[in-house]
C-alpha cells in the first residue's frame, strides 16, 4: 500500500513511523509512506502557508495554493493520489468498517490541516472527509496516524498472528471478554476459576457470557447488530434483572 | 499540568511531544510530561511484559505486575497519580466534553496497552476507561496523544489566540461554517461575494446559516442540543425543503 501524507510537521511522524505497527509494515515492504512538507510548495517569498479569513474573525487559515501544488506534484510523480483523505470534525465518523474499507485500497493520501482551519476550496481535492469523533485536535497529524494504524493492521501479513485481528472488539460485534495471564493470584486478585479449569466448553461459554455482559452494561447500542441465540437472550434477561435489582 | 505516560514505546512520543501543541505547552512550562517505559519494572530476567491468556486463545496479554509496579513508583515519586486513564474500546466515548473535564485536572496518568490485550486486573488501578471510537488500534499510544492534544489545547495560555478555541466546531454545538482566505479567485474557484462585502451583519448571518446548513446535512443529531431562534428555524425549514426536492 502506498501512503502519502501532506503535513507541516513531518517530524511528528518520526516516532510512529518507526516504532509502531506502521514501522513494521514498512520494514516488511508491505507499506510505502512518504511525508511531504507542503510548506516547500509555497510560492510566496516568506513561505507562508496561512492567511487571515475573508470576512474577519480570529485565527489563520491554511491557503489552498500550497496544498493544491503539493497534490499536483505527488499526482504527477505517482500517477495518481488514490483516496484523498482530510481529517475534519465535519467528516464521516471513523469506525472499524471505514478502516476495513480503506485497507482494500492501493493508495491513500492524507491532508493534515493545522492552524485554526483551512480554505474551503481545499475540500474540492478531497474524496473522503473523516472525523475521529466529536472533539477538536490541533492538527490532522494525530488523526492521520490513528486512521493509518487502524487500517494498516488489517493488511494481510502485518500482524504477527492472523487470529489476533479476528478476536478484536467489534470483530464479532461485541466488546471483548475479560482476559487474564499469569500469575493466577496477583496481590490477592485471582483469575476466575473457570479459566484454569481446562474445560474448553465452559471457558467458551464464560467468554461469550462476559462479552455479552460487558456489551450490555457499557454499549447496549451494539447488541442490535449481533446475531443472538437462545442462550444469549437468556443471559441478557439475567443481566437486565440484576441491573433492576441494583437500582432498587 | 502533570502528565505521566506508561508505554513500551517511549520513542513514539518523541515527535508529538516536541512538534505539536503539547511541545509548545511544555516549552511554556504549562505542562510537564514524563514517559515511563514499564518494561523497566519487570521482575523476570527476560524483561517480558506479556504472557499467554488463561483459558487459551491467540495473542499475548500484558501482565499486571510491570504496570502495577510502575504505577507504584510514580505514585511514590509524585505523591499521587491523578486520574488514571486507560484507552480501551470498551471505555467512555471521548468527546470535547471529556476533554474539557480533563483539562480541569492537575495530574493525568495514561496507561498505554499494547499487544492483543491486557490482564483484567490492570483495570483495578484505572479511574477512567476512555475509547476514541469504534475502531481498534495497535496500542494506546496514539489514543493517549489524541486525548492529550485535545485536552492541552484547552489549557489557559496554550493556544496563541484565546478566541480560537471558542470558535471551534462543537464549541457552539454546530459544525464550523466554510472559511476562505486569499486569493479571492484561485484556479477559478471564487470566494462567496458576501465575505468580501465588508457588511459585518450580512457576514455573521451567512456564517450562522452555513454552520446550520452543514450541521443539518452532515450531523443533524447535533441540532437537538443547540439553542435555535426564529431565523435559525426558518433556515432549517428551507434546507429541509431543498433536500426533499433533490430526492424527487
Amino acid at each position: 500500500m502506498q501512503i502519502d501524507i501532506l503535513s507541516l510537521f513531518p517530524e511528528m511522524f518520526s516516532g510512529p513511523l518507526t516504532e509502531s505497527i506502521i514501522g513494521k509494515a514498512i520494514e516488511k515492504d508491505l507499506l510505502d509512506v512518504e511525508v511531504t512538507d507542503f510548506r516547500d510548495y509555497t510560492t510566496n517569498k516568506q513561505h507562508h502557508v496561512d492567511d487571515e479569513p475573508y470576512g474577519g474573525g480570529a485565527g489563520m487559515l491554511l491557503q489552498a495554493q500550497p496544498i493544491f501544488d503539493a497534490l499536483d506534484a505527488i499526482e504527477a510523480k505517482k500517477g495518481g493520489l488514490g483516496r484523498v483523505i482530510l481529517l475534519d470534525p465535519a467528516g464521516r465518523q471513523f469506525t472499524q468498517e471505514v478502516a476495513e474499507e480503506l485497507s482494500q485500497e492501493d493508495h491513500l493520501t492524507f491532508i493534515c490541516g493545522h492552524y485554526e482551519g483551512y480554505d474551503e476550496r481545499i475540500r474540492t481535492r478531497v474524496t473522503d472527509e473523516i472525523s475521529l469523533g466529536d472533539f477538536v485536535l490541533t492538527g490532522g497529524e494525530l488523526g492521520a496516524m490513528v486512521v493509518l494504524d487502524a487500517t494498516v493492521r488489517l493488511l494481510p501479513n502485518v500482524l504477527g498472528n492472523a487470529a489476533s485481528a479476528a478476536g478484536d472488539s467489534f470483530s464479532n460485534g461485541l466488546l471483548e471478554y475479560p482476559q487474564y495471564t499469569r500469575p493466577a493470584d496477583f496481590r490477592g486478585l485471582k483469575v476466575p476459576a473457570v479459566l484454569t479449569s481446562g474445560n474448553h466448553q465452559k471457558i467458551a461459554e464464560w467468554r461469550r457470557k462476559e462479552s455479552l455482559r460487558r456489551t450490555f452494561l457499557r454499549r447496549p447500542d451494539l447488541l442490535k447488530n449481533v446475531t443472538l441465540d437462545d442462550q444469549d437472550r437468556k443471559w441478557l434477561r439475567e443481566f437486565a434483572t440484576m441491573t433492576n435489582k441494583d437500582e432498587n
